[in-house]
């Protein structure tokens, strides 16, 4: 992991851009942060950290500012400028097709999208830790939030240094990826949409159902996919901080 | 309104019992508040205050202590030392025998059970809120919650006063009640326990479905009818500081 831009925030937030290999990430702390703040890895939406910037750069100085944790979010395989591959395009072009002419989602185009891109994303995440949890003032417990629903599955299922995750309950969910949900036990702070234009509500509800974990709590909210209510963002720093501080 | 005793509890907070012609109450004040805090109507289970007095008591202390907000119980009628009327004792009778006999419950065995309850109850609760709103200290915005939630849907249908509402879904709830929620305006915060032995999932998702309100919050959390968790107060108090502020 190496550092290649620092700055100030207001709020006594320092901001630090940084690559992991090729990949690139971002890291939020609070100046003011004990010798081991906790860590909340904001997994970010696949539409490249450029785009979503604002957006994870809010939510982290909240974080650092209210509850004194530090931040950090990587960009995802095959978003913004990392590379393409042509089974993903393959995969997007086929979703966009079927939804277009109104067809059922096949279990085939879900996995196809999906999957791969847990696959890779997984491993970086868990790498990135591991680096980011040698620095000097973040000491754990992790939380996990955001991002595509299967891959917070997978992080919640396999990395035993996260100890609360979330998640935004989201369809197009691979069996494969419902399957490792029964094995999380972690507890879980999920959102659902209740009138998502693209999740329909009841496979978000049986996921909810699925997950292993003793403590879970469901949020949902009127609206679309976008319109999480502000208020949500404190919900969420209120279950982290039961859980890592 | 006539008081019957007064006592102050730990954290500044006076206690006043009262009754409403025969109707006894408790009202909980915080002794910084301003000329017009907030008023909080808590509505019991229908057990009788004596038996949960302290689950009352601390919810009120908790709002007077950590949002100056007031709060005021009021005996359901046919609980505690209240006349019991024979149809009431009837419908509860044949809400027993087919419960024990796994037989389903009838929506005549709902509407006998909870109809009644309902016009006898929301009309006093109306009369309490005007005499608490003209006491001094008092000034609203007037939140509502608890209670068996047919109740709760009916005063947040019919009484303008009332200006969000926090309740717990609930089943055994009227058909006519039912539609009564498509009137329901205001903001609602919506508790659901996932695995609620008396109440089946499915129609406490139907009936936070059909409330009209355009901002409602559904929170559902494990186990059973009991095990709401103690975070859930505080996530109940903060919807009302965002509406009654």
């Amino acid at each position: 992991m190496h550092f290649t831009s620092e700055q100030r925030l207001d709020g006594d937030v320092l901001e630090r851009e940084f690559t992991l290999g090729e990949i690139p990430g971002i890291l939020w702390t609070p100046e003011s942060a004990s010798a081991s703040a906790p860590l909340i890895l904001i997994c970010p939406p696949p539409l490249g950290l450029g785009k979503v910037y604002s957006r994870l750069a809010g939510r982290a100085r909240y974080y650092a500012a209210e509850y004194g944790f530090a931040s950090a979010t990587l960009e995802l395989p095959g978003s913004g400028d990392r590379p393409r591959w042509a089974a993903a395009d393959q995969a997007r072009a086929d979703l966009r097709r079927v939804m277009e002419a109104g067809e059922p989602v096949t279990d085939e185009i879900i996995d196809a999208l999906v999957l791969p891109l847990v696959d890779r994303a997984v491993p970086e995440w868990r790498a990135a830790l591991d680096d980011l949890l040698a620095l000097p003032g973040i000491g754990g417990p992790v939380g996990y939030e955001g991002g595509i629903i299967s891959i917070g599955v997978r992080m919640a299922a396999v990395e035993p240094r996260i100890a609360a995750a979330n998640l935004f309950a989201g369809s197009l969910v691979p069996a494969a990826i419902f399957e490792e949900a029964r094995q999380v036990a972690i507890p879980l702070h999920v959102l659902l949409q209740w009138d998502d234009e693209g999740n329909p509500r009841q496979a978000a509800l049986d996921l909810f159902d699925a997950f292993g974990s003793k403590e879970k709590t469901l949020h949902a909210n009127m609206g679309g996919h976008a319109g999480v209510p502000q208020y949500e963002i404190d919900a969420g720093a209120r279950f982290f901080a039961r859980h890592l501080s």
